[in-house]
């Protein structure tokens, strides 16, 4: 198995995603949304770009069964039903409920590798479950780590590095890496003893505690609080 | 001063850099070869990004005043007179000769670059002073590597993060880093005490083994045989 990890967000060539399963990450905090949701019991989540087109969406669907989530620089949206804490998405208040869910950097992945074989959302909370969902499936893996507005992030890449090091000690040296790759896993070395030190060195890790998320941190690094692994096929995550 | 690392080989948008200074780094092997052949004598450096052009250019220029060095998939190009091995610049082959070169990822890396403030030409062989001289300028500081053939290098990042350990000690905590900057570092770290062994963990450093080039590796991995920093500006390397 060949591993790669884009470690910046921009589209990548279809070619280059669509025979291979692609894993997408956004620690700080879309796909830890993404997961614990799932694991709360959601009944599906749709990812959007804007907040305009959440609303519009929404409109479609029987009263009382859909939420509406997601941040702009950080914080709930305005008539949203929840912001972007992983933490707020709990029992009752989204069980059996389809999220729309619109953030800054994570939503947009998606759609970026919406042509890769099987999408994944990936992120701490699931790591070892995404980990054995990719060497069972035994083909490339594309890691997308959807960054920080544009820019390389530090948080997310540690996390692709636990990704790689998880599937790297179920098949040894039939897992090649690329520089990228390599260089990810060493980053995820250099944090393993304290993933939450990595989001206070990130950008964005600090702008979260600036805007009075710091709570979020550690609830992101929990590692295998589920083992569920959502997909992303035709614009819903289940 | 700020110090950001672009990690992949793309044009940076011109005012990323307009107002800072560049240090580009193509370790195996154009920023090698050009801080070898100046510090042999070369009076001045042309980087092309074609074989054409590089013979149409030579020959406005007096004869015996002028040499082609360059690569195609790592070999010499026919007709010119050296490859880019910077064991092959050495001595009264180079001394006060005008080099034009042409190589895969690193002549084109200085086009991308060029509204720089002032950009520097960077590689293990002159570390310490590319360093010294970003210090006494003292402007925020714009890493570009010129990876492998559009993709992410390892070696590349590790000379980046040396550069950016070497800044570090001697401006402390003045010195701010973005998640990009300090990953390189992180990197550098990991192979400090042995730079060749991330050479021959990269596909770049792979391919040149492949090809019979092995011993360009622990020649491009020597720190500070020189204390030039040669400086592109007008198209020109000096």
């Amino acid at each position: 198995m060949h591993i790669h990890i884009q470690l910046l967000p921009f589209p990548p060539a279809p070619n280059l995603v669509s025979d291979r399963i692609v894993a997408v990450i956004d620690i700080l905090r879309a796909t830890s949304v993404m997961v614990q949701a799932i694991s709360q019991g959601a009944s599906e989540i749709i990812p959007v770009e804007t907040v305009e087109k959440a609303f519009q969406l929404a409109k479609t669907f029987p009263p009382n069964t859909t939420l509406l989530g997601g941040e702009r620089e950080s914080r709930k949206i305005e008539g949203f039903d929840l912001g972007n804490s992983p933490r707020e998405y709990q029992g009752e208040k989204v069980r059996g409920k389809r999220l729309i869910l619109t953030t800054t950097n994570g939503t947009k992945a998606f759609h970026a590798v919406s042509s890769g074989q099987k999408v994944l959302v990936g992120s701490f909370l699931n790591i070892t479950a995404v980990a054995e969902r990719c060497f069972e499936l035994n083909q490339d893996l594309f890691i997308y780590l959807s960054g920080d507005e544009g820019n390389f992030s530090l948080e997310d890449t540690v996390c692709g590095g636990m990704l790689i090091d998880r599937i790297i000690k179920k098949g040894g040296k039939s897992i090649l890496l690329t520089d990228a790759s390599r260089s990810a896993h060493i980053l995820f070395q250099k944090f393993e003893a304290d993933i939450v030190e990595s989001f206070h060195l990130s950008q964005h890790g600090k702008n979260l505690v600036d805007r009075g998320f710091e709570e979020d941190l550690p609830y992101c690094a929990q590692v295998d609080m589920t083992n569920l692994v959502p997909v992303f096929k035709e614009g819903v995550i289940k």
